[in-house]
């Protein structure tokens, strides 16, 4: 299916839930969506913590196009979003035209769903994908640092992979710069402060066969956690899993400035 | 003193100890310097942890005259430096000259001396300058994003301020971001690791009155507890306190080009 037909399916709200493995050419992104007022301290975040938080595009106030895929809008072509208010998840919906303002300011933030393919094409299969899952997410213990009013720790994705392919898949995602780089932990999940990876904070647990490991990324939900953490008043991000596909190739020159 | 004098007076041997207060105009950095074979994992270490690690510039292999400073040498122009041998503390030295090699890469790391005249400005006295003693460091237990062969934890500075100044400290500071910007933690050490603030791993103790609030910034010393942790084979480093003073000013294009 082409980038053009899964749109239009996703704005129809015929296709929802995970964005994993769809369009594999084009980059994905996370979506926060935040009254102007507060954007310094979202791009602060973005800058001071890349890792979690590679920031791909920062669309002006009141603007819903982006620049990295003229014609979408983000307002309707991701598969579901969240409603926060003062920390607390208010609401979940499949469109938001009608709760958009002229100061809401987007940012769209790399996704790992990115460098997915990369990891196939390598040999290095990914389970939730055979599983037809989304991948598990998990709150840790990692702080991130701090922007302005904005402060949390990281949310990070897990895949299993034998233990022999850990630096293999090292070293296929660290070029990712724009979907969270390299790996931030593998092994023991304890060590990030993760209790239980059967038990995780969002998408789907994946079970891990003997003489597999866990291996944490930086993800792009963290956000999701700093408007917890900080109790900001009023944002809108997507729902876990269902990102907003771009029109951009990884190593899009683009991404290059927004990482020089 | 002007900035050649300075200079000339650590390079001669004449001024050693912390360069924290000389200069108040220039941009202060940390030195790593490895083989090249590690320059691209502590590049990208820098990349993914800009808060402790903001790079100022990296120096093409075998160069020690950098761009940011034109006629100064990296060789001398520091009062102290560290060989580290497999995570070891090898030697200390006030000048490097003879363990110099055509395949060594060196980094210039952001100091948050270089806004430290910026907070006096802005009426928030620092007691380590007062006192004349060298800014406490710590190992924190708060994990780096990994880069490549090199993983670790941070190390921050501390300063002390009234608990009433603690947001404009953090205003002051937000804006210096090749300087590790605003703090990453303030109130209570034991949260990000550090058991006792009266037993730093470099640099003095220093008193907390009543009514004060330690404040921590990410600190560009933590490449060397990097160099521990990662156990890299050769590396050199200055002596924690001890920085390059660069012929930069806060604000410089050149610095600005390496945080687009």
């Amino acid at each position: 299916m082409t980038r053009d037909e899964v749109i239009r399916r996703i704005r129809s709200g015929e296709m929802t839930g995970t964005t994993s493995g769809l369009c594999p050419e084009y980059v994905q992104a996370n979506l926060v969506i935040v009254p102007a007022e507060y954007a310094p301290d979202v791009r602060g975040l973005c800058m001071r913590n890349p890792v979690p938080c590679p920031l791909v595009e920062e669309l002006p106030a009141g603007t819903a196009e982006p620049r990295c895929a003229p014609g979408s809008d983000l307002r309707t072509d991701l598969p579901g979003y969240r409603l926060w208010k003062n920390g607390e998840l208010a609401e979940r919906r499949h469109d938001i035209r009608d709760l958009w303002r002229d100061d809401l300011v987007s940012f769209l933030i790399g996704c790992s769903f990115t460098f997915e393919r990369a990891l196939v094409d390598a040999g290095y299969p990914l389970r939730h994908q055979q599983l037809g899952t989304t991948v598990p997410m998990y709150r840790t213990n990692v702080p991130l640092a701090p922007a302005g009013r904005l402060h949390g720790r990281m949310v990070v994705s897990m895949r299993v992979f034998r233990a022999q392919d850990v630096e293999g898949v090292r070293d296929v995602t660290r070029g990712y710069v724009e979907g969270h780089g390299e790996p931030v932990h593998w092994g023991d999940p304890a060590k990030i402060g993760i209790a239980d990876v059967a038990k995780p904070d969002e998408g789907d647990p994946l079970p891990i066969e003997p003489g597999e490991v866990p291996v944490f990324w930086g993800c792009g939900v963290t956000p999701q956690l700093v408007t917890v953490e900080s109790r900001l008043p009023f944002v809108i991000t997507h729902e876990p899993g269902s990102m907003f596909i771009t029109a951009l190739h990884h190593g899009d020159s683009a991404l290059t400035h927004a990482h020089a």
